[in-house]
């Protein structure tokens, strides 16, 4: 491509309202340019780099057995009334209406529509498993859209869906979705780790998520030092045998503290550690209101309180409802004396604490020398805290560390929440109707292309991976009006293209170092220059991601460009 | 592909509400699915066939020049007002409001979005011309979807735009995407004609409609038989001399037509022919009411009168409005004694009428021995009639016939229609803003794809070319049970597909009936029957569009493969 027939529009400034290095970037670049809040155009690099990531998924999931297909966007609105996701979707979801007041959603994800689909051709066990995808705009009306890509209203997506007859097939598929995944990932050049996920109200342990390590990541990832196990922070299991003290337990008593509002303050004015002290949290769990132990060191993790009180919504109670239930400020919260109705939950932590410290329920007062078993009871002891750096990894290997991390995958065991609702049976082998069992297995192609970007970057500019890079080769004649420059240039391009690199050639008339600047900026793997020795036939050759340059003579430069891109 | 481990739900009924060869056997074969009325589902092979056809645009598209960009399909309304299309592009323009109630379209075309984009960043002549394309799924609510994916509400489309500084430099790139559109359908092996298309309120005479000649098309194109003129019905321009009689005018009378309504009864109850009769009819312009005359065996073409007389909008006029305006019934209008603020139009064939015959502007009444300048006067003579099937080519070469054709594609001039209003300029040489001269180039992927399911099919199924066939080569072990057979099928397979042939495997356990009835039905090029002769290596090839079969031994398979596929 000639620079002058193509559409590049490079920025010397950082836009202002661009707030991660990838945004930055593919904005300066001129990759894309935002239309409105969340929207963005594909200009023409940004739209090769987007199809080459396509390119990429979409041969790993052939080759793991996944058939293509091309779903609508807009999607009547009974379907998603037969899941009930009209109702709990919220304002994410896009509606509108046709010129005949008929409702429908803009395709946010599609089971439903798939689920229909599948439900009115697929009637026996012998036509599955199948498994289906498609790469596709998806619309979500994110109420904060932010960081460029990574978190837009419109975006491209590659979603799958599996179908199945049986658990044990849906786990095989499962296991090659992530095998497939780990390609994906792996040929981006992406620093990623598949992580354990939440499965919210749909359950099944195998869930994960495909995160790519990144500061600007918006969760957090414990991962093991010594094992390759890795977690969503709220999925981290808390698998420690806390040593039980061999102090003897005193005699309970109460003592003043007056002003000491945190587990710190307490600790301190008492004159021993957090770790002695328990914290007491109120939650309101769908209607109840249950309190929370655990040790004044730890987090109390609303996700694990969620499984163990079995509860759909879990939320910290207000300080009004705590005051009705127990006529006292938050820092002063206890277990002991409470009404009886009220189940106590304790993190496991909690159980080995002697002589520890809680507070009276009482404001300004603490009580000391507290003992789980001797001054209060406990319903319930279980693993309700945040994991933390230094714990031991749960699968028993190493230490856990944490790294944030950009969600660019996520597999799913669905199992039947979808087919049930929707009456989407097949016969199995003894010709019993039974609701599909399946899997669901997303990739957010833009958003992996923003994770790119993030990564491979350096203050000059992009420094693309060979596979995704807009283009191979860069040819840059440092003055087109220069005849030898000019024709050499143009020879070059013509001969790199007959052996098929994808190359750009800059034909501006522009000042050298705005050339320079641009062709780093943009970041090709391989820059040529074209300058002044371009009647002797030499070129300067660099590589854009170490920095190397070269001084080649036209005549060796195929066979150095093919034990660079390994062709 | 193995069959089994696809999706190509096939139907042995034709579906009920599917009126158009196509439609029916896309839904027949398994290709596509419709959602709800107007929007469909590309199931594997459908999306396959898509896939291709994409790429014969694409490539087309690069090798003349056109970059491709992804353009976002939620708009914001602003865009829309500024072209005023907002208002003017009725309900066919699909609407929404997103969480914050800020409007938004869904992409029916993309002239706005992408001159907002370019006006940002293109301000000198120096960087132009230039020419973005995209292939991407549009909205337009139709009023009556129809023909399954030929008038759909949610479809495939390519469309470019281009930016001129010149309108040289337009009609430069015109032509180049002329040839482009040209290259794309015939490498698709449509039977189409570039036709002279209606520029609307836009004008200029380069605006072409690229139309596949079918039985089903919507629209008429009147083609010289003997050059490559060819026009929509609607454009194509009346280039006859008529010659004037020589009889001598004769002195107008009133006659009596009791009862006779139409001109045919007129001349025959007056003993004359419809040539001797002039038709009259009042339309409305804007807010004025003209008389428009024309030879009683003539039809009157309102895009002409529209030309004419200059009028936004023409319609004919009521019956109540003609009542109002001449106190008689529509049958008996004529130019005589019209009130004098109405002007006349005629057809240039009515100057050479003499002793014609028109209605007296009176029930029941016409008026004989009637000649144009003698007995009435006519404001403006020009070309007001339809073009008819034996009329001279209006290039002077042979006689006008007529076709119906399905639009796939059109090309157009834009001007300064959109870069006006939307004050996007450019520095000329001069120092001067100017708007940019723009061309758009349009085609229906998805129509593209039903075009040719329409021509190519027989009665047993699709004879899908072999360019955009889902599959090159369809190899049906007719016993999946049988050894030899099997074993022999999934060899070829392998052994196909390692010389890069696209291979589908019919590996179902199905009745040989069922099994040849799908093979014909979706139609790959190639067929290779693998049955009892299997165990001796001999195989039964058919070719799907000409029928022929052949027992090849495998040793052959290869070199008659590559002969037919000229690979």
């Amino acid at each position: 491509m000639k620079q002058t027939a193509t559409f590049i529009p490079t920025l010397r400034e950082t836009p202002a309202d661009a707030d991660v290095k990838s945004h930055q970037l593919l904005l300066r670049g001129g990759f894309i340019r935002q239309n409105t809040s969340g929207i963005y155009s594909f200009l023409p690099l940004g739209k090769r780099v987007l199809q080459k990531v396509e390119t990429i998924i979409r041969e790993e999931m052939e080759a793991a057995g996944s058939v293509e297909v091309f779903l609508p966007a807009l999607q009547q609105a009974e379907l998603w009334q037969e899941t009930g996701r009209w109702y709990s979707y919220g304002d994410e979801l896009m509606r509108l209406t046709d010129r005949n007041d008929r409702a429908f959603a803009l395709g946010a994800t599609h089971e439903e529509v798939i689920t229909s689909l599948l439900r009115d051709e697929i009637k026996s066990y012998k036509k599955l498993p199948l498994n289906l995808f498609q790469i596709q705009s998806k619309f979500r009306d994110e109420k904060r859209p932010r960081f460029g890509l990574l978190r837009g209203r419109e975006f491209l997506m590659k979603d799958a869906y599996s179908f199945h007859a049986t658990p044990e097939s849906l786990d095989e598929t499962y296991n090659v979705m992530m095998q497939a995944y780990t390609n994906i990932f792996t040929r981006l050049g992406l620093n990623f780790r598949a992580v354990i996920a939440d499965s919210g109200a749909i359950g099944g342990k195998d869930n994960h998520e495909f995160m790519v390590l990144s500061e600007i990541g918006e969760d957090t990832i414990a991962y093991s030092d010594s094992s390759g196990y890795a977690a969503n922070i709220e999925m981290a299991a808390v698998n420690v045998d806390y040593p039980k003290s061999d102090e003897a337990p005193k005699e309970m008593e109460k003592v003043a503290t007056p002003d000491q509002k945190t587990i710190a303050d307490v600790a301190a004015f008492l004159n021993t550690t957090p770790e002695k002290c328990i914290k007491t949290l109120v939650f309101k769990t769908d209607d109840d209101l249950v309190v929370v132990l655990a040790r004044g060191d730890h987090d109390i993790n609303d996700v694990k309180v969620k499984h163990a009180t079995g509860a759909k919504i879990v939320e910290l109670a207000a300080p009004e409802e705590v005051q009705e239930l127990l006529n006292c400020e938050i820092g002063s919260l206890g277990p002991i004396g409470l009404p009886p109705a009220v189940r106590v939950y304790a993190d496991n932590a909690v159980k080995a604490i002697v002589n520890g410290v809680v507070g009276a329920n009482e404001n300004g007062q603490h009580l000391a020398n507290v003992t789980p078993g001797k001054d209060f009871s406990v319903d319930t002891y279980a693993d309700l805290r945040f994991i933390q750096e230094g714990d031991p990894s749960p699968d028993g290997e190493g230490r856990i560390q944490f790294a944030k991390g950009i969600e660019v995958g996520h597999i799913f065991k669905l199992g039947t929440t979808y087919s049930v609702p929707m009456k989407a049976t097949f016969l199995n082998d003894q010709g019993r109707a039974m609701p599909y069992i399946m899997g669901c297995y997303g990739i957010g192609v833009s958003r992996v292309m923003a994770a790119v970007a993030e990564q491979f970057q350096d203050d000059a500019g992009f420094t693309w991976p060979d596979v995704i890079a807009p283009y191979e080769i860069h040819i840059v004649p440092v003055n087109m009006k220069d005849e030898p420059q000019r024709e050499l240039g143009e020879d070059l391009y013509k001969l790199l293209k007959s052996y098929r690199y994808e190359v750009l050639l800059d034909d501006r008339a522009e000042r050298a170092g705005v050339k320079f600047a641009d062709a780093d900026l943009i970041g090709m793997p391989v820059r040529i220059t074209v300058g002044k020795k371009a009647s002797e036939g030499i070129l300067e050759v660099k590589y854009r991601r170490t920095g190397e340059t070269f001084e080649w003579k036209r005549e060796e430069l195929l066979d150095h460009l093919q034990q660079f891109f390994k062709k």
